[in-house]
Order: structure tokens, then C-alpha cells, then sequence
């Protein structure tokens, strides 16, 4: 049996989560005309433990060269291919109060090659500064079955939360960005990412009182 | 020499993210009146892996009984006083954009103790609906030293995150929650937390593309 170079890439969503992280990094490397990077200078520029990052770069499936490290160009289309930024994936949101509007205003979703392409709320706000036209809940069904979304991002108040996500499912979403407190009761054959902006509040915290500072 | 009873909690940041979702299900079970819970009871209900919870809810300090589980009530507690959840943290902002105005109107960093108490920005906004005191930049100091706040939350532009965060510190500041993409130079003794919104609808997409979804 041939040994075969493997090419499946199994990392896991921790991993995931650096690598917009590590993308940007070896932009601004590449950018700088470099044309090598070690995952050493990686882990130190983002302060990051230097084995973890070391697995995580492997993990992309690009071969790296003792004492030179991984070439850059290479290691930096590898994360964008795994990262989806050329594949577009249409979004659609429901909900479109202060949060909602603050999403749809946020710059950092298309570089991943996500676009919110469609925004739903009981009562579409009169504002000039949305980008994406908005509907009422009614044209929900259509004009997801029409755009084909595959993505929901759900930013309704908790206690209609499931019925959207029911609505939203029914249409053909199959991944769901939940920011409702409610526990979703979702059908197989659909992910729901579950958000609470609180959480990372809390780990601050956590950490500055392990740490005396609180 | 005794056995003591372990009283140090050394929970890993991926136990403590989980701990809001614990918090609300133990609570919603002990308004129903039970007294008793098991992690895999636990586990089922957040549809996440029973060891993992069970290894969780160890950490926190509560003993269980065989075949009972956890006493509901001191677990709840328990968990409160690790997420900090009577503690009082003030925390101030900088930056009233979209997002800003979003994090300003979110109404679960209260829950678990985390009160934002000023905010700054070089044009405060004028709007009815904001309901903490919005200052011009040149108050940052002053008004930070005068309230003790110990966390700041950063939502400027990427260009003048540095700065900002700058004068965070030198006020007093000793964790910042960095919402720019900015990577953040920062003296011993702060701690910052990053946030990019788009990360968790990175790992959606990217769970969905997995499972052929997208």
C-alpha cells in the first residue's frame, strides 16, 4: 500500500476559530514581500501558545521545510480555502432591532465570503443606513426558497424564537446563528450555533479575578 | 496528613464559556421545583457531551450524589459566584457606533454582574434610547479614574484602536475587550480579550460545508 499525502483536513472548531487569526497575520507577512513563515513567529506576533499553533498550521495541509517554515502564498490560499472566503454563502436575517442593525453594518463577514443578502422584521425600520433590503416576516418563506439562503441569523426576541426558527427551517435554512437565549429544538439535518455577546464578557472577567485584578 | 476537600476551581475557559448555558437550565429546573440534577440530565437537555458536562459541573466545587446527582440549589449558586454574577464589574465603552449602540442596549451582561456605566466616543450620539451617560473623548480619563472601572470595551475604528486602548491603561484600565481587528500592544498586568463577530458564523459555515450542507 502506497503512502499517501493526506488531504483531508479534520480540525477542530477551536482550530477554526484562530484561523482568521493566523490569515490575517501572514497577509500582512505576505504583503510585507515575505515569502516564509514559522508557525515559532506565528505564535509569538499573536501571543499564542507555539505547539498549538505549530498543530494548527499543520492541520491546513500544506507542507512545511525545517528551519524555514511554511511558504506563505501557499499557507495563506490553504486557510482561505478552508475558511470558505471565495466560496459565497448567502445569509438571510430575521429580527433587525439594534443588534440585528448592528450586524448588517458589520464589516467583517464578506472577507469569509458570507453576505447578508436579506433581512425580515414584523416592522422593517425606516432607516437609509441598511445596505439590505428588509421585508416583512410575511415574505419570509419566498424570499428565502427564492435566494436560496442556507444560512439564519436569528435576532428575534426569545419568546418568538422558535416559531421563526421553525418558519426559517421550513424555507430551507440549514444552519442557524442563534443570539435568542432560547434553546432551539431544531430536526436533524440542521446546525444551530448558539451566541450569547455575554460570554466573553464573562471570561474576561473570569480570568482578571483568577488573576487578583477584579 | 487530612484529605481536605478541594476548594480551588480550575476551570478551563472552554468550562467557563459553558457555564451561562448550566446556569439557565439548573435555573429554569429549580423554579420547577426539583431539587436534584444529573449531568447527563444536564447534557441531554444542551444536546453537549456527557463527560464533558460532567466534568464541567465537577469543577464546580459542589459534591454529587450517586444516582441523585447535584443539589440544584447550591449548584446554582455555585456556578453564580464562579461566573461572578453578585459581584459588581463596571465596565465602560469607547466607541458609540452600530455596534456599540447594540452592546449598549444587550441585556445579558447585567445577569452576570457586568454593568456598563459610561461611554465615550469623539461625536457622543444624540439619541433618547441610549441609557448611559455618552462623553466626549477628552472625559476618558477622568471619568474612568473617578469610577473605579477596571474593563473597557473596545469599538473605535481599527486605526485608532491603539491609542484608545492607550489611554484605557494609563486610566486604569486592566482588561479590554477588543472588538477591532486591531492586534493590541499591551503592558504585563492587562488582559485583553479579541472578539470577531464573524468567527462563530466561520464555524457554522464551516460545519455546514463538513456535513454538505453548503
Amino acid at each position: 500500500m502506497k503512502t499517501q499525502k493526506k488531504n483531508t483536513i479534520d480540525l477542530s472548531t477551536q482550530s477554526v476559530k484562530r484561523l482568521p487569526l493566523y490569515l490575517r497575520i501572514i497577509g500582512e507577512m505576505r504583503d510585507a514581500g515575505e515569502e516564509c513563515v514559522s508557525s515559532t513567529r506565528v505564535a509569538e506576533q499573536l501571543n499564542l501558545d507555539t505547539i498549538m499553533v505549530r498543530k494548527d498550521l499543520a492541520g491546513c495541509g500544506v507542507a512545511g521545510t525545517p528551519r524555514k517554515g511554511f511558504p506563505l502564498h501557499e499557507l495563506y490560499r490553504a486557510i482561505e480555502k478552508i475558511l470558505g472566503c471565495h466560496a459565497t454563502c448567502d445569509a438571510i436575517m430575521v429580527g433587525v432591532g439594534k443588534l440585528g442593525m448592528a450586524l448588517l453594518g458589520y464589516p467583517g463577514f464578506a472577507q469569509y465570503g458570507i453576505k447578508i443578502v436579506a433581512a425580515f422584521d414584523v416592522k422593517p425600520p425606516a432607516s437609509d443606513q441598511i445596505e439590505v433590503p428588509v421585508y416583512p416576516m410575511r415574505k419570509l418563506e419566498d424570499v428565502v426558497l427564492e435566494m436560496r439562503a442556507r444560512i439564519g441569523i436569528l435576532c428575534v426576541p426569545a419568546d418568538v424564537a422558535q416559531d421563526v426558527a421553525d418558519r426559517m427551517i421550513a424555507a430551507g435554512i440549514k444552519g442557524i446563528w442563534n443570539f435568542t437565549p432560547t434553546h432551539l429544538k431544531i430536526p436533524e439535518g440542521v446546525i444551530v450555533k448558539r451566541e450569547n455577546l455575554a460570554t466573553s464578557l464573562i471570561v474576561l472577567s473570569h480570568r482578571m479575578r483568577a488573576a487578583g485584578m477584579l
